[in-house]
This record gives C-alpha cells, structure tokens and sequence, in this order.
C-alpha cells in the first residue's frame, strides 16, 4: 500500500506525472466529477488548518467522493487516549484514504503503517507537509512552464520554514535550479538543508540579508513570514521586520514575468496592495493546491495493491528518538526504529531527527 | 457578482420571485434535487449557530449540492490571524458560494468584495441577518396569502432584535401594514428604525406595554425574548419578565388564525403547551426558513454576471467608524468607506453605524 | 413512528432480521449504494465521540445518503439554552434521521418523542448505546455462525461498563449461553443485572477474580477497560490493574476460536501484540459496526409509520426521578413519568433509574 509523508518519496517521473494529470484536471474537469465515485477520504486533523483541510475536502468533491472526519483533537478519540495506531486501524474501516494533520512528527507515518488504505500527510508539526510542495511546483510549472533553468529565491524565515526546505529538496532533482536564500542571520537556512541537500546534489545558491538586492534575477519569489516570537531580541526584531515585508514599491526591480509564491496565511508580510498585481500568484497556488490533491488522491487510489516498506533497511529499538514532538514520545508500545543515512548518522523513521548518542 | 448582506438590497420584485420559487420547492421538491449537482456551498462560521448553519447545509444538500466548512472560529484560519478577505479569496478556489456568520459587524461584506462568489450574511453580530427575516416573510405570505393589509405585532425585546429591525424593514414596502410594538420602556423600538423606517414610509404604528391590551387585533405575533442582561435593575426585570412570556390563556383573545411566530431558540417565551395550537408557526418557519434559503443559493448562483457595487457613491478614509464592534477595527488594511444618507449622516458601509463626527 | 433508544426495544426476531440484512449488505455492498439517495443523517453529538459519530456518517454515505450534524455541544444551539426537544422539532426539518449522542441520561428519548423522524440513541450517558450492542451481536453471529450455545466472558469493568450490560441483556433472550463475570471485587456487575437480567431469564453464569482460571473455557472474551478512577484504593488499583489486561501469554490456554472483543478505544488492556492474532475481533467489530447501522438506518426509514409509545402506562408527575444524570433534571417543562415494573419499582421512563420514594 502506497502513502504519501514526505514529498522526497515520490521520483521526479512520479511528480512529472502528477503535474500532467493536474493540467488534465484543470483543462477538463468534468472528465473527474465522477471518478472517486462511492468513495471516501477521512480528514483526521488533531490540530485545526481550515485551509489544508478544506482544501482536501473540496478534492475529494470535485472527485465525485465523500468526506467523513473531524477538524481538532478536541472532538477525536485521542482526548479518549486512543493510539495513532488504532485510530488508523478504526478509520480504515470507514474511508478509503486518509488525509492527517497532527502536531507530533511522525504521527502521519504511524497510522500509515498501521492502516490498511492509503494515508496523506497533511502536515506534521515542524516536519513534512507534502501537499503544500505539490501546489508549489505545480504553480511554478505552471506559471514558468518549466521546473528546470530557473533562480528560486526564499525570503523571510528559512530556518523553521518547512514549506521551504521541503521545496528545496523537491527543486534539488531538477537542473539548472538556482536558489537565492534571503534573511537575517537569525533565520538563516539550516546547515543540514544547505549540505545534505543543496551542495550534496551541486545546486548553485547564494546568501543575502536584502531582498532588493537580488530581486532584479529572481524568477520565483517565495515569501515566508518572518515571526516575533523567533528572536531572542525583540530590538533585532523590530530593526529587521521591515525588510522582509513585500510592498508594491520593492517589486520595482523585479522582472515582469517573476511568480510571488507564499505558502498562507500571512499576516502582512505581503501588502495585499500587491494582491492585483499581476505577478502575485498566492492564491492561484491555492486552486493549484487542491487540484494536486485531487491528482494525488487518484494516484494513491490506484496504487493500493503496490509495495511500500518504510521499515527497510532500519534497525529496531537499538537508539531512542532526541525530538522531544516525536510521535515515539506518546505512543502506546511504538518501536524506536532507525534507519543509517549515507552520512553515517542514524536518523528516526518517523520525524528524522537524530538518534541519541548512546545504544539502549 | 451579486452577494446578500442586508435584506433591503432585495427589491419588493425579488422578493415576491424568490416567495415563487420558494413554493415551486414547497410543491415540487424533486424537480430541484439535482440543480447544484457538483456545486459547493463553504459555510463559514466565526462563531457558532447550530440552527442557520444546518439550516443552510440542508438547502444545499436538497439542491444536489455539497458543503465544506467549519462551525466556529477556533477552527479556522482566523485562529492564526488571516484577514477576512485573505479567508475569502481563499474559499474561493474551494466553493462555488458562500454562507458566513461573523460576530463583527461588517466581516461578510469584506467577504463579498474580496471573493469572486457570492457570498450569503449569515449574521453578522447585531446588524443583520437576511435570511432569517426570508423566513419570516414565507412564513407570513404561507400563512396569510399575502404580505400586505396585515397587522402585525412585536413583542419583548424590541431595542436589540435584529430580527424584528429587519422585518420591519421588509415590511415597509408592503402596503396596509400596521406595526404594534409591545415592549416594556427599557427594551422599546430604536428610534432610527421607528422614524427612518415606519415613518418615513407612512406606515401606521401603535406602542404598548400590554401584550393583552393588543391581542385582539393581530394578524401576526412576533415573539422575542426578554433578556435579564438587558436591564440594569433587577426588579424591573422580575416585574415585567411574565408579561412577555406567552402561555395559552393569553391566547383566549387571539384571532383564530394568528400566525405566531419566532426566530428560535427559545428559552420560554413561548410555553411548550402552546407548540400544539395550531397558530404557533415556529417550526414551520424553520422549515421555511430552508426553502428560502434554497431559492436564495438559486437566485445567486444565477446572477453571478450581474453587478453589483458596494462602493458606489461612498467616500474613503474621510472618517473613522464609531462601532467597536465593526470589521474596520480588525481587519488589515481595510479601509473606512462611508456612505451620506438622505438625512446627511455619513454611515459606515459595512457596519451602518455613524462615523465619528471628525474628519481624519 | 419508531426510534431506537434500548436494546430491549428490538424482539429476537427483529434483531434477526437485522444480522440478515447487514450479512447481505457485507455480500452485496453495490446493492445498498443508493438505498438512501437523497436522504439526509443528522449526526448531533452533544459530547464527542469520533468513532460513533463517523460509523454513523460512514454507514450513511455508504447507502447513498448525506450527513448533517455536529460534533460537541459547544458548536449546538444548546450552548444557547435550546431544550432537546426544541432542537429535536427543528432538526426534524432538516434531516430525515437523527443519530444523537448526550450526557444526559434521557435525552435521546427526549428527541424521539419530539422529532418527527427517526431518532437513534448514539449513547447517552452510563444509560444506554444500542448501536454498540448491535456491533457485538454481528461480530459474534459472524465469528461463530451463532448467537445460542456460547460461554460469554466478560472481563475489567463490569460495574460502570453499560456495553456489557447491554449486551447481557440482549443475548439473554438466545438459549444456552452461559455467562463468566471476570472482575474484582470492587467492578462486579450491579445486582439488578444480575437478578432483573441474568436469573429473572435462567442464565447460567459463575463469576470470578481470575481471567486465567476460566480462560479455557470461554467462546467468547469481552474485554473493557479497568479504569483507575473507579478505585477509592490506589494499593488496589495497582496490584489488581495487570489481572485484567490481556497479553499473548495469557492467550495460550484459550480456544484456537475463541473471538476477543472490546468495544474500543482500548488503553492498554489488550497487548497491542494480540492485534495479529486471528482471535482478535475488535476491529472486525469496528466494521461490524458501521454495517449494523446501515441495516438499522434501513430499517427505521421503512418503519416511519410503525406505531411506537413509549409512554403506554406510565405514570405522570408523581414522582421524581432520582438520577442527577437524567434529563429530567434540566430540560425545560419537561413531565417526569415512570413505568411501574414487575417487581414494583417505579422507574423513569427517560432513565430507568428508580422514583424517589416519597410521591410529589
């Protein structure tokens, strides 16, 4: 059984086809109203997202399908103390495929694991949100016509952005990607995104603390939102906000053609005065968001009888999990289960974070 | 785009065509069972309200339709500060129409603006709520046959019912109305609604504090609660409380054919015992209240091509809004549009409240 | 029109009729796909319950119908002060079948009485959770080709645990099943199950402290959860706690056929470890589950003009009801009624609890 927790699952042939069959959609789409006929996704959201899950609901409509579900713990069986594992395992008596978003990294791979119809991850805590770098490339293909020869540039927060190091990853298998990172030095760009990621696969980058001063080559422009409550130094904060707002008068520089992406909310760290201007491509990437999900529904529904092992090649219960909002921290008799990465260090199954130092 | 933010944007034509259709559903339920087949309606609650949300969910379910959505602000986008127009432009890629109840004055005409579908008020805290009063107006006509030559009485909280300013209003434009409004001083009739509305439109009005004084007379008794938060002294309250509450001996002197009405939920206003007479129309009125809101979808999903401007006349950024609890005072980067009354009050376009006398 | 608020309601045969029907549609699932066209579930859950609730909206959609509803008391009218009743009158308009879930003992009675559909009680309170018991009854008809001639046990908590009341109850009406009671002391099963159930209808049964001691000899093991809370005495809880959770090891003497069961969410009462067991039954049960509801569903919608009067003699308010958990403590004007029983007792027909003594 196919799943979907982390977009680096799926080949470039895979994604390839996923933004053919996303074009096909939106040129026809009478040609799907009917194809999840009789069929039902279950949203499972332990902690709200209006937007991601409203966005996977209208999929499962425009396909013809249903939707059971609930929109936070609140109103889950978890406030009764019920595992991953057997929520999945009830869940999977009453849809057809899940779509799950859960503060806990890894949540989504348990239930995965554990049920027997195919899981989405629609985000867990800091670690993956794959369908939020399925609207993203879909809107770059579809604004550029390509995801190749292009200058990317990544403003604001790059540190705890998880939309952008998942996009990072994602560009790293396709040529000519060059990426532009810019922000201050307190939300720079992880070393392990910039090492295991970008020089390992030889993608050209630069670094900059100002956005004016690469915006004249930018292709894509990625806003992010840069956040208070990330600073140490309320002072550095209030010195630095300023520059990472988007506003009608910085895009000035910028090429005619270049495509604004962020991944929203915001709050206003784009001036909704750039909202009509015709490069702003925000909520295009909404409609393009829910079109990918209706491909990847269709993908996952037809892949049910294809082999997925997330368990290969990993060792069992030999280190313990360092995230302390791993999934492995609550759940009921989950096994701590690593996998060596190329690097040498063991890395957990479920969130990716190192393993302790010392052997159980 | 056409949206419905306050009842009076509806000429006397569009509602008697919507009453048409409303009974065409009454008669003939299943010729409309598949006319928003692959349409979706987004219910947008900012805070909870059971009746009109399932009220509305209903409607769309009987036309063949969809619904997304979610039932209280904690659950959405608002909860990680996304304005009210970011939240409809959003909505937009995942619906084909919009119901939202707000509890600031103003948020579902900020939607309409900003979607590019329509966009039904759901209640928007005490300034309206169409589509109860649509309810109000199938109810009467089914009852009565007829909307004009009608007297009509208004009893219990007359000062902050929304619902009965808004019938009132409707009612305006119907001929041979006579209004008698039964409230204790503390709770009477705005003047704004008794001199802009009643008359300014001739129509004829009688004020009493005695419910049994008037009974006789009336075609229609509109029933709203008395609130013990309304007064300020608490002996008052207990004085008067009874007078307002409606049992079945008061009803001795009643018209055999009055139609009681009221917006629900009731507390006990209305004695249970009464729920069997066959003058008490409250629960038909729910039911109505669906029909209209049915046709209501209709019409909107029809008038898509037709426009309609806000804005049109309005002056911008001159004066503040005087209401705390309007949209203006939250959402980012709104500006404070005003519109002149005949009466040379400049009046918050999305709130209707006065604007603070000086200018910016 | 008939609702279902008590197992009991059911006769053998209709409860035959039922695993009839749900046996069919597991064999014939495209038959039942659009029984329901055009049919609408109201799912009002006044406390949450995940899984009951997407059984019900499961069992709908499977049969071609939709699902209104909501999921806590928060996002309902009675947050406002509606009563039961009133909502159950407005809900009538809506939908066309209310599955309803509440704290309060009664009040899906309540709702039955007053709505003019079908209503299903979903669970409410320590009373009653028919829809469970139905789950049982399939799981073990389709486990052992039987419901006659079974040694049932039932282990953890039989005090409080109203699923295995329940299901005493109904399997009290099949001959030849003998029941074992595992449980300490404190969580033995009540005395008027014991006597009014068990010896009133001549079932064998013997009662124990020791899971292991009778192990050998049961068909079936119904497993609840013994919760720490229940004990005055923590020494108890911790020394008794691992008598009653059942691990691979302690299935060793069991029959190779033997059907676990537990109504779920589980803790960790039963060794995840056992999920891979042909034995274990509990998620067959999930599914079960959702197919009972879809034959009951089925059923009530065809049975909308069957007589039913739970109020047939009754005695109205001369006694008071001595639950604090009973409906008749808040619902507005509401009559208390008792039945008097064979034995004497006056008890709440909302409840069953016992009248207090005294006479109003």
């Amino acid at each position: 059984m196919r799943s979907l927790i982390d977009i680096v699952e799926f080949s470039v042939e895979e994604l390839d086809e996923l933004l053919k069959v996303a074009c096909d959609i939106i040129d026809n789409p009478q040609k799907y109203s009917e194809k999840c006929k009789g069929k039902k996704l279950a949203t499972l959201f332990f902690e709200p997202s209006t937007r991601t899950r409203l966005s996977f609901e209208a999929a499962m409509l425009e396909l013809g399908g249903s939707v059971i579900g609930f929109s936070d713990a609140a109103n889950s069986s978890a406030s009764k103390g019920e595992s991953m594992a057997d929520t999945a395992k009830v869940i999977s008596c009453y849809a057809d495929i899940i779509a799950t978003r859960h503060p806990l990294e890894g949540a989504p791979l348990v239930a995965a694991v554990n049920a027997s119809i195919p899981v989405i991850n629609a985000g867990d805590g800091g670690h993956c949100h794959p369908t939020q770098t399925l609207a993203d490339l879909l809107t770059i293909y579809r604004e550029k016509g390509r995801l190749c020869d292009l200058t990317v540039g990544f403003c604001g927060d790059l540190k705890y952005g998880r939309t952008v190091h998942s996009l990072i990853s994602a560009l790293s298998r396709y040529t000519g990607i060059k990426i532009v990172l810019i922000s201050p030095d307190e939300l720079k760009l992880p070393d392990y995104i910039r090492e295991d990621v970008m020089e390992k696969n030889g993608m050209e980058y630069i670094e900059t603390r100002y956005l004016e001063e690469v915006m004249p080559q930018l292709d894509i422009l990625y806003m992010t939102r840069v956040q208070r409550e990330r600073f140490d130094d309320l002072d550095t904060y209030e010195r630095l906000k300023d520059s990472y707002i988007l506003t009608l008068d910085k895009l000035d520089t910028a090429k005619k053609d270049m495509a604004i992406l962020h991944p929203l909310p915001r709050v206003n760290e784009i001036s909704v005065k750039i909202d009509d201007d015709p490069r702003a491509c925000y909520f295009k990437q909404v409609r393009n968001g829910k079109i990918m999900r209706m491909a990847l529904i269709l993908k996952l529904l037809s892949e049910t009888d294809k082999h997925w092992d997330p368990f290969e090649d990993t060792v069992k219960n030999k280190y313990i999990c360092s995230n302390s909002k791993c999934i492995t921290t609550v759940e009921q008799e989950l096994e701590h289960i690593f996998k060596k990465n190329d690097d040498g260090i063991y890395r957990c199954i479920y969130c990716d974070s190192q393993a302790n130092k010392e052997e159980i």
